[in-house]
């Protein structure tokens, strides 16, 4: 249908070359930033790689994340092969729009790409990261710390660069410039290339990690009765590749499509506003996103241990500074942009605002000083089952103060946008508010996605030093990064819930705008999800069930390979008896690639669900369409799906994540020797406590982002058939 | 408002007279099913009460439910006057309206002194029963099983009744014959009424019952080495008490307040339909429950084991026979009432077949013969973490499959209502093939509850049993009975769950007409509860969080109360060494007080949150109303708040009832020898499973089935407030 539309109304010259300009600046500090990345990891790779034996077990741990990370990706190429050939025939053949169909593929196919790109890069450089920390940490705690970060900020700084340059690059070779009110809306299969890819990294990964960990920790602490990390186990180095492929890739792929996806969701917002701000409302989103980078840069150069000070310190210094700079970067977009709106501004600084509120509310639910670990361990003491139930109602309990906080957040930018003088309708003024304000959250993502790579690097640095046996100096100071980085594991997945929630609108209103665009119908027109209406009940029920479903299958699939696991560990302790002696090496890779092979399979199910379920809704539900309606009962349905399953999902997420983050720290309090310490009942309790939490915090609680903005994006792309 | 409306349009003198006949019958059929229940009761007294030390248990655990009963009616007393006060201030003062003030504070006066009585009822006649079913069951198993089954119809029979009673004399006495469209608003309260005491005494009796419960296990089971119902442990008694305060007098409560609601919900849907079926549709609800309590009664009359049957079976074939005689009173009814439309009938047809997949379906995730709980068995073998994550996997699989069947149920009944050739708008007919489905899903429901109120009868039985020391055989007998005592309990939770979400709209609609009818619209007026509206999505996002947090201090409360239980237990142990040596009796009394105390104080809180939460969002959001709005978005918000916590309780309840079973269940499953049996490893860690489903399936997921109706009936009261 774009391909019979009137041609668009040419702009004058001099917009054209103003965006020029404004693009132009947004692509070069990405290109900038790609540049400080390639740096970061020059400076990463000149440090010193330790010991042969250290190196010994890096290059293990190195070749099965690049071998399981080659496996992963060639299923993944023929899956989204498989959607791109869908998208382009379905476009091509059944809405008859050439033009259309080669766009949104090559958007999806793009956008797939750089999510591989994003996630392979975070892993490159954190398994190469790891060993240097090791060997910086057997002398210095500052050295180690700043390898680390710099580390993770390869990963931070690609991705959103990535992104910002996969965006910008399509809407101006789409003609964006001239065309700017249509081209947002063909790009959108790029972010659904990017989740699509992203869910089933996380899913693979997130999979692959927690059953190696749960199986290693079974077989070896439980059955065998040998240490975390113990050499002999022969789990171990699959337990070590878990976390790069888990969290580096999975988390950078994870945090590359909510970039991705929120960019483009704002830009679609923008073009409401195209009567007021013009070519530079659309460009917004992307300005602001550009400026976060350097502030991001300028905050990991500022981080340093000083003296014997808490690393924790050092990396919150960081935060600090990259928010203050990022509020600068903001308000100065905000000039250049938005006409110097202050209410739009002020919506921004809300977004800044709620992220430290994320951030503080992470720490409160999962670090010991706090009322709820120190609740679940005092359970502890009457054994596993007390452990289970009360860190179940911990974790029911912590999504409470999430959701009023994005409460606040949404209907405070939401009013600021409606009061902010803007000559559109009210509705948009306000949705564009609220994008506003997710573009500040997300004005410090990189920053924060440089101290979640840290968490892998640190705990991968950890492990090698254990396996090589390296002086108790050097495990303490690993150990001091190691817990740093769980409590900036957790707070990146608080963050990247709490900026899935804000987005959430973005990603609906785009929706809305493309059923609109569908039905031919023009700004004025409005249509209501009404769930008071049986089938979109229906629908929205629906979308509660499919992520409760699809959290189901994600666990499932832990527990299923995680026996995989016990049984080869077992199966070598019993034809190998050297091993437990420590005489005969354990068969490494043989553990590795079963992991591997067990995870890709059980990742298909979980993956295809979100998928298929949205599509299949809308499909059915067509035929429930009234003649009364204002809008198709297809779309409007999958409309609460999307909407409904978000809001369950953004619920579960949180609970997940902060239920296991809180049983973990219970465990490490416990470990620190209070209420009987290491080996105690209470010890073995809360052991039981954290990997129970396990599967819940890495695998299904970051699937579970991924999935409410795939749904997004699904829906987006697949929306033609619901009409 | 209702004061200063013009007289309602008389109707003709011929019609009254034929609605006086039917809720004549109505009434006459209730009073006669109470008569029944008398009969009952006068069988089950007429028995044996067995020997001298069992009378003394039973008389143990007899006063211990009386008093804790006693202290939890006078705090809810306390509690419901001053709601009564607010409510008659509220609509007498702020609405300037007397006349509807009067009858709204007396429904729910009268709604809450019914469910108070319903519960007591239940408990009392079950708390007699379970001493007579330990008697027969020392030598004979048919007349234990009728005994106990009996016992149940009591409850069943009381609380079906005592609701068409009150629904149908505040229906008559307010004029209802004469003036029907507008008289069901105001019984709504009684609603509300039966909804709010419920809460609390399922939310008191579910917190008792599991706290006694795990408290007592951990500390007897686990630190002192004593098996269950050892007369030994202090705190047996009050566990025994649990069973009868949560599971009796609870549920009584809980269903009381389902069929209260949804008689009323349907009545006002009737409403809508008064142009096609005048009075009658209105009182159809009535009379097809007033036929299901006859059915209910043959079937509990046919049940009888025929020698060494599974009693299960026979309490299946009365369900079987129930739902036929159901099934022709349902067709009798609306050959009576609705025209003999056929289309309505198959949708109470759609109703019926509802209820039995509800029952197939819950028994699949909770009996041992199939996939869910022996996977979760098998993961026992790898300790008590990995039978959580089996456990919770399977809890969160096992919400997809209702789900598919209520959504189909309700659109199916929907469009059957669309079709019915009604002369009334779409909606409405359709809503009301939806209110069809649900009586029809209903007239089951006096059996369903003869079969839950079964359970804890055999509980008690077999704890009797057990602490008087009688010979292995009657053990045999009581643990036959009380397994499928289990399965019931289950059953009866997937019922109530279904029918509460089939019930649901029933409720949302009554809602809308409300705010219709306060917004002086017509039936014509229509308002969307539009999710794409920011205030909207914001309501149901905190609707949502609603639920998990009510979770969240349910499940907690258990865990502190059973820490009361556990630090008593400790005490009398220490202070009293005659207790384990067995010379020395223990102090039951001190630990049944302990814990009505604790679980009385604990109640209140969660009770509150579901009562204040809608009122403050509704009151708050109202400033955020535009001058666009079809709705005031307070009232709309609101909804959306009612609307998404249904969908998310449904989702919730249903994961923790199935989760709670299933765990026991793979406990049970090992204890008949599988995997190595009592005492082996596995076992352990299907103890752990069990203890921690225990809150879930008996605490937070019934109190959910009663927060679902509770906030539809305190929406439908406070809507005043919102506009």
């Amino acid at each position: 249908m774009y391909l019979f539309a009137p041609p668009a109304a040419m702009l004058q010259a001099a917009e054209v070359e103003m965006g020029q300009q404004y693009l132009g600046l947004v692509l070069a500090i990405s290109v900038l930033s790609l540049g400080v990345a390639v740096l970061f990891s020059r400076y990463v790779l000149s440090q010193d790689t330790g010991t042969p034996q250290m190196q010994k077990i890096s290059n293990a741990i190195k070749e099965g994340a690049e071998a399981f990370l080659r496996r992963q990706n060639r299923t993944i190429v023929w899956l989204a092969a498989a959607v791109a050939i869908i998208i382009y025939a379905g476009y091509a053949f059944l809405k008859g729009d050439a033009t259309l169909a080669v766009r949104m593929t090559v958007s999806f196919v793009i956008g797939a790409a750089c999510s591989l790109a994003a996630g392979f890069s975070g892993m490159w450089v954190s398994i190469r990261s790891n060993i240097r920390v090791a060997s910086a940490a057997r002398t210095d705690l500052n050295r180690a710390l700043q390898i680390a970060l710099r580390g993770g900020a390869v990963t931070g700084l690609s991705v959103v660069a990535l992104s910002l340059l996969g965006v910008g690059i399509l809407f101006w070779v789409f003609g964006g410039l001239a065309d700017p009110q249509k081209v947002p809306h063909q790009i959108l299969a790029f972010g659904f290339g990017a989740s699509f890819v992203a869910l089933f990294a996380q899913l693979g990964g997130g999979i692959y990690t927690k059953a190696a960990d749960v199986g290693a920790d079974l077989v070896g602490k439980v059955e065998a009765g040998i240490p975390e990390d113990d050499p002999r186990n022969p789990a171990v180095i699959a337990d070590l590749v878990g976390d790069n492929v888990g969290d580096c890739a999975g988390r950078g792929a994870d945090l590359f499509e909510s970039t991705a996806a929120e960019n483009i969701g704002a830009m679609v917002l923008g073009v409401a506003l195209y009567p007021v701000f013009g070519l530079k409302g659309i460009l917004f989103p992307l300005m602001a996103r550009a400026f976060g980078l350097i502030a991001s840069i300028i905050g990991v150069l500022f981080v340093k241990v000083k003296g014997d000070e808490d690393p924790m310190k050092s990396l919150n210094r960081g935060y600090l500074v990259t928010t203050v700079a990022a509020l600068g970067g903001f308000y100065a977009a905000v000039q250049l942009l938005l006409q110097g709106n202050m209410h739009l501004f002020a919506a921004g600084v809300i977004g800044i605002i709620t992220s430290f509120l994320f951030v503080w509310i992470t720490q409160y639910y999962t670090e010991y000083r706090y009322r709820p670990v120190q609740e679940i361990a005092k359970s502890c003491t009457t054994g596993p089952a007390t452990t289970i139930i009360t860190g179940f109602a911990v974790a029911l309990e912590c999504t409470a103060l999430p959701v009023l906080v994005i409460s606040a957040a949404i209907l405070s930018s939401y009013y600021l946008g409606t009061n902010a003088g803007l000559a559109v309708p009210a509705q948009a003024a306000g949705l564009y508010g609220t994008a506003i304000a997710t573009m500040g959250m997300l004005s410090t993502a990189a920053y924060i996605l440089a101290m979640d790579t840290f968490g892998p690097i640190t705990d991968n640095a950890g492990g090698i030093v254990e396996m090589s046996r390296q002086p108790e100096e050097a495990r303490k100071r690993t150990d001091r990064l190691d817990s740093v980085g769980n409590t900036t594991k957790a707070l990146t997945k608080g963050y990247a819930i709490g900026s899935a929630a804000l987005a959430a609108f973005l990603l609906f209103s785009a929706y809305k705008d493309e059923v609109k665009t569908l039905l031919g119908k023009g700004p004025d027109f409005e249509f209501p999800i009404d769930i008071g209406n049986v089938p979109v009940f229906t629908g929205a029920l629906l979308g509660a069930m499919l992520v409760f479903l699809f959290s189901a299958l994600a666990i499932r699939a832990v527990g299923r390979t995680a026996q995989t696991v016990i049984e080869e560990v077992r199966r070598q302790f019993r034809e190998n008896k050297g091993i437990m002696e420590g005489t005969a090496d354990p068969d490494y890779g043989t553990c590795v690639d079963l992991v591997a092979k067990a995870a890709l399979k059980a990742m298909v199910l979980p993956g295809l669900l979100p998928v298929a379920g949205p599509v299949l809704v809308g499909v059915i539900f067509r035929y429930f369409s009234g003649p009364n309606d204002v809008a198709p009962v297809g779309a409007t349905s999958v409309a609460a799906l999307l909407m409904v399953g978000t809001i369950t999902g953004i619920l579960l997420a949180t609970m997940m994540n902060n239920g296991g983050g809180a049983w973990d720290n219970a465990k490490k309090y416990i470990e620190t020797g209070a209420l009987g310490g290491k080996g105690s009942d209470a010890h073995k309790a809360s052991v039981v406590g954290d990997t129970v939490g396990d599967p819940f915090k890495d695998t299904a609680g970051p699937s579970l982002h991924v999935l409410i903005k795939l749904l997004s994006t699904i829906t987006l792309v697949a929306a033609p058939l619901f009409i």
